[in-house]
């Protein structure tokens, strides 16, 4: 399986994030990029190769064209205002507020993002423009006829909707290359959201839209970030309602307990959807030992996982979401594609 | 003129709140309330009153009883999930997201905050709960006849709206205080707030009402915190149409520069409606010195503000709100009340 990296992903290096209410070193950080190239390079899986550069209007199919130029200039507007350390916004246009978009780049921080752990840095813009083109150069093998690749994107991407970024995601790599593949032949294309939290960010982007099915299973967000999406009455709206499928799971969920059931229904949800390729966020933060998540999947059930993927029987974009626990990214990301390639050879 | 004031204040003392994309020490802290309380009985002011008990009935007139139970238990349930250190929460139900209450207090607290800076701690409800005591206090002495009567309240209150909490404030200590004096007598109450930042939390408890008429002089929300409310434009709505006044200044802005004709106009749209009895959001966080602001005002300037107040000719509770240059808060706070009195009895 061909993979898609570039190093240039550790250019988004923050020094500290907001996490159970204290800055801390954060746990989206470049070392887990760099073990899961070398595990997958270990496994035998490859090429590896480097992206190509896509113009911007690929982006700006799911993205706003003003929230593309904000992130593009934050940090230099940042630093002009405060100095060279991380931007991070102060407050959010909640409840009582007006939306309207501010001049003083403390106010565009709190204007365009969702939350206050997801730090703008030197090298966020470009990091995050790179990821881009890891996932389009991925969605372009699969259009181009191979039946599966790899995007190692870093920084991820699913929490970041039109004009908003968070959870640690600037661009929202997975929905560029869905809207990618449809805008170069394929008519359905589904996005199945296997993160452990939930692709808030894609959700929003799709949701009144026919031609992308959108399918998350995640942690209930009564409990979990980003708490405020991710319900299972969330099924689309207008032309694209009966198109989003979400699987909100308790906390402790685990392979047996409920997260086997639930991605099998999001697989045959997609299945009869007739999806013609499908975008996988893989996030593998749904692992026991993960620092920041609470199910309980092991290293054999990214296998498992990889496997009813593979039963899809599509033209397959896996991308690169969270998973936090580096020393065992490598073995759940290789167990996940291992998994899928084996059940693919039988199909 | 009377001074209400708790010592029970300085139980609230976060350890850290975000300010400029870095955790550092409060700005909001107790010695902002010694302070003042040492200068104005140093200036003659008294005598110094402890606040009266008001039952949480005063509270839910302008706050949801599910935000008060939320606060009073917020501390508890955070330590049961995390440990004892200060209470922050990490992402905010902005654009895309639904207006549904989590579960888990994380996203309680992202429910019900509005910003990252405000950290609830062990003795943030005590001292919320006693400001609010403070203001009543003071409003009862208004009620009860006096022309004038000075609320030391800390932590402050006019970010705070029905539901949400933020910039320092938890309840919202000024409104309460309106909200009692209408309904203990008067017909029409004003509120003035002359904080640096915008009242937004008074402004949307009484932007549908016609009873309550609200004006605040304030830094242009296109430059400053809370940057998606406080334009001119927002002029009630409803019934309240009409009854909500904002002013809007950029910064730099001092006393002759734009500031003392904002505030006379605001004093003349409060004559004109007919207030009863005027509440004063008195924050000094205009002063020129102030560490997190912009505006020019001069300690002398602070005399001529309490001038103009006093020309009102209404019986005028003050509520302490901001100011956090804590060497010059005395001296501010004091040229403001003896401006007031001074003008008083000329008037
Ligand atoms: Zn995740
Ligand atoms: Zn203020």
């Amino acid at each position: 399986m061909d993979v898609v990296y570039s190093e240039l992903h550790a250019l988004q290096n923050g020094a500290y994030e907001l996490i159970g209410g204290q800055l801390q070193p954060p746990v989206e950080k470049p070392e887990r990029a760099e073990t899961i190239r070398a595990a997958v390079e270990a496994a035998g899986f490859g090429p590896l190769l480097s992206p190509e550069s896509f113009p911007d209007d690929t982006i700006t199919r799911v993205h706003t064209p003003e929230f593309v130029a904000f992130l593009s200039t934050a940090w230099d507007r940042w630093v002009e205002a405060h100095g060279p350390y991380d931007a991070l916004p102060l407050n959010w246009p909640v409840r009582t507020f007006r939306q309207k978009i501010p001049e003083a780049i403390d106010g565009l921080l709190s204007y365009y993002s969702l939350d206050a752990g997801t730090p703008i840095t030197a090298g966020t813009w470009k990091a995050a423009r790179t990821a881009v083109d890891v996932a389009l150069t991925g969605a372009r093998l699969i259009q181009d006829g191979k039946r599966h690749a790899f995007a190692l994107c870093r920084p991820p991407g699913h929490h970041a909707a039109a004009d908003l970024y968070g959870g640690y995601c600037f661009l929202n790599n997975a929905a560029i290359a869905a809207q990618y593949l449809r805008d170069n032949g394929a008519a359905k294309v589904a996005v199945l959201d296997v993160d452990y939290h939930h692709g808030n960010g894609t959700q929003a982007i799709f949701y009144d839209r026919a031609d992308v099915f959108f399918a998350s299973v995640h942690a209930d967000p009564l409990q979990e970030y980003p708490f405020f999406l991710g319900y299972a009455d969330e099924t689309g709206t207008g032309a694209g309602e009966g198109c989003n499928a979400n699987y909100p799971l308790r906390w402790g969920t685990g392979w047996e307990t409920g997260y086997a059931d639930a991605l099998d229904d999001a697989c045959r949800r997609i299945h009869g959807w007739g999806a013609e390729a499908v975008v996988v966020s893989l996030g593998v933060d749904t692992f026991e030992q993960d620092p920041i998540s609470q199910f309980k999947l092991t290293t054999p059930d990214y296998t498992r996982m990889g496997e009813r993927i593979a039963r899809l029987g599509l033209p397959t974009l896996f991308v690169m979401e969270g998973g936090y626990d580096v020393a065992a990214l490598g073995d759940n990301v290789v167990n996940t594609l291992t998994g899928y390639l084996n059940a693919s050879v039988v199909a």
